[in-house]
């Protein structure tokens, strides 16, 4: 291998490095961002924020499906007779987490719901991708309610 | 830019480009044969296969947790106290799914848990990292249960 070609390597490499070092807070902020939009349109009855953010390879769990949903048009599907019937007055994403590398990031959070006087707590798993056009898309979603036992 | 390191450029992105494209099937089969390995101990009422699974900064829902579990150290705690209590006679792995990048993966699927006569159904979402040893680690899990409406 020429000198060169030596250099140019250690140079790209150098670069991914410092890549990978300063990149995981700006991931965290930008898709706990783009969560957050989403969930305050979800809030208000309208999935489409959602829809927007899912790839459409996306799979999908919730405690009300025996199965997963597989791909976009099936939570489409899923969600079209949700479309105006929530209605929440006020939510708090708890302890919200993103573990990422660099084109791939799962945010994990607790949500606190509220509907007049009833909370409902939900655990939330979203599995984000960095896509070819540079927008982080989720490919997966997993909702859970937490249960008292 | 000197035709050199254009060259060589285009060799790195070729080369990139190939192991995207070939790798995910390889991914999937380790990850399905790592889950399985792990679970089949678990149903032994052994939870070390998914403790050695873990990476350090693993996270955990399940559905009687209220907040998620951070950290291996916290995993182990809360797993002592299952230790040979599960006694799982028979397991189905329903159509797992792995949607991966070079190195991360998150690996989904519906498990069906035999003892004597019940079934339970659960929803599980496990994202794995490939770790710089070569290794995939876990480092999210989220198990849900079906809650029949």
């Amino acid at each position: 291998m020429k000198m060169r070609q030596i250099i140019l390597l250690t140079l790209l490499i150098l670069a991914n490095m410092s890549f990978s070092q300063t990149v995981n807070t700006d991931i965290s902020e930008t898709i706990i961002a783009l969560e957050k939009r989403a969930l305050e349109k979800w809030n208000q009855g309208d999935p489409s924020g959602y829809l927007d953010l899912s790839a459409e390879d996306a799979t999908y769990f919730d405690p009300s499906l025996e199965r997963r949903l597989n791909g976009l048009d099936s939570l489409k599907k899923y969600y079209e007779p949700i479309k105006g019937q929530i209605n929440v007055s006020k939510y708090e994403m708890l302890n919200p987490k993103v573990t990422a590398v660099n084109n791939m990031a799962v945010l994990t959070f607790t949500l606190h719901s509220y509907k007049a006087y009833n909370i409902s707590k939900w655990s939330c798993t979203e599995v984000y991708r960095l896509e070819p056009n540079g927008q982080w898309k989720i490919v997966h979603t997993h909702w859970s309610s937490f249960m008292k036992q």
